[in-house]
């Protein structure tokens, strides 16, 4: 792994205190010095309880691209419980919703060919969510949600996404992501 | 209304500062005095992010039977934003889940001919979790979450809820739940 990468988010040895760091079981590596899709959005975007960087008591979700696939690595706090032990499927249905809008815009830009710090900005909301959870999924270890786009077209974009915990998937998901049209003004920036 | 019912909830003139509450949009009342499905859960499985008596950084989500449907009021915190002005996305469905599952417990109770304080106690978890979204639901009212059971087969009950604000529905959710084996310990209370 080059230096630098993961920097301030993999401890030195891999290790979280006696637990191995999931990312690492994956071949890729992700810069995540890199600014994330999120940090793009435009301010009057920024307000999300998941993924906006202006929400101070959000929970700032970050993805980025690794190849054609996006990676978000989130370690929930630990209230955010089922039973004890394991993540709350809220959180996890969150971390796979702000992921996969998140991807669903970066997509587009690729698509055209642009940076996402180019204008005109792109945005998508959620249409719909679905989620299997398929292993309790264990707190107190980070987990690696990777999404991949299954469909662009006009508008829609369809993401499909894996949350891992320890190496193993613990859940799927699918967003539909509609974009936000240009002259959409929520009025409060 | 019977004096009583919602108190605690319903301020006086049945107003959140200037917007009517939800709930008297709609026919029924429903007693929230009583204790809610949730407050019965046994300890261990009372440490829920969403739903838990016990979790104190907790959402708390509450549900109640109204005759054959499932109610749930609750009015998310001011930081559970998507835009400004908006519900964040992953706050529905986690409303959504929480009271689905509520919902397939107390179903399995009343299939039994149970109250839910008697023993063995019924846990469902959530197998999977899809919800629609149909329109921006506002921040500052109290949403009313309404769950029906579509189908209660052994261990698995499949609830459809639809989420309202202002006496309109904004996203329909639907839940499979699956029963927790009684051997289940999560080895931690």
């Amino acid at each position: 792994m080059a230096e630098g990468l993961l920097s301030g988010y993999l401890p030195p040895n891999g290790f979280y205190g006696n637990r191995p760091c999931a990312v690492l079981n994956h071949k890729r590596t992700v810069d995540m010095q890199k600014k994330a899709f999120q940090d793009y959005y435009p301010n009057h975007f920024s307000h999300c309880y998941g993924c906006g960087r202006l929400n101070e008591q959000g929970l700032k979700i970050k993805s980025y691209w690794d190849g054609d696939e996006s990676v978000c690595i989130h370690e929930p706090r630990p209230y955010h419980t089922a039973i004890p032990g394991y993540v709350y499927g809220g959180m996890i249905a969150s971390l796979i919703d702000c992921h996969s809008t998140g991807t669903a815009a970066a997509a587009k830009y690729r698509e055209q060919n642009r940076t996402m710090d180019t204008e005109p900005s792109i945005r998508f909301l959620t249409a719909s969510l679905h989620v299997d959870y398929l292993l309790p999924t264990p707190l107190g270890v980070p987990l690696e949600i990777r999404g991949i786009v299954k469909e662009i077209k006009r508008r829609k974009v369809i993401v499909e996404s894996t949350l891992s915990a320890e190496g193993k998937v613990c859940a799927r998901g699918e967003v539909v992501a509609i974009q936000v049209p240009e002259h959409f003004m929520p009025g409060i920036s």
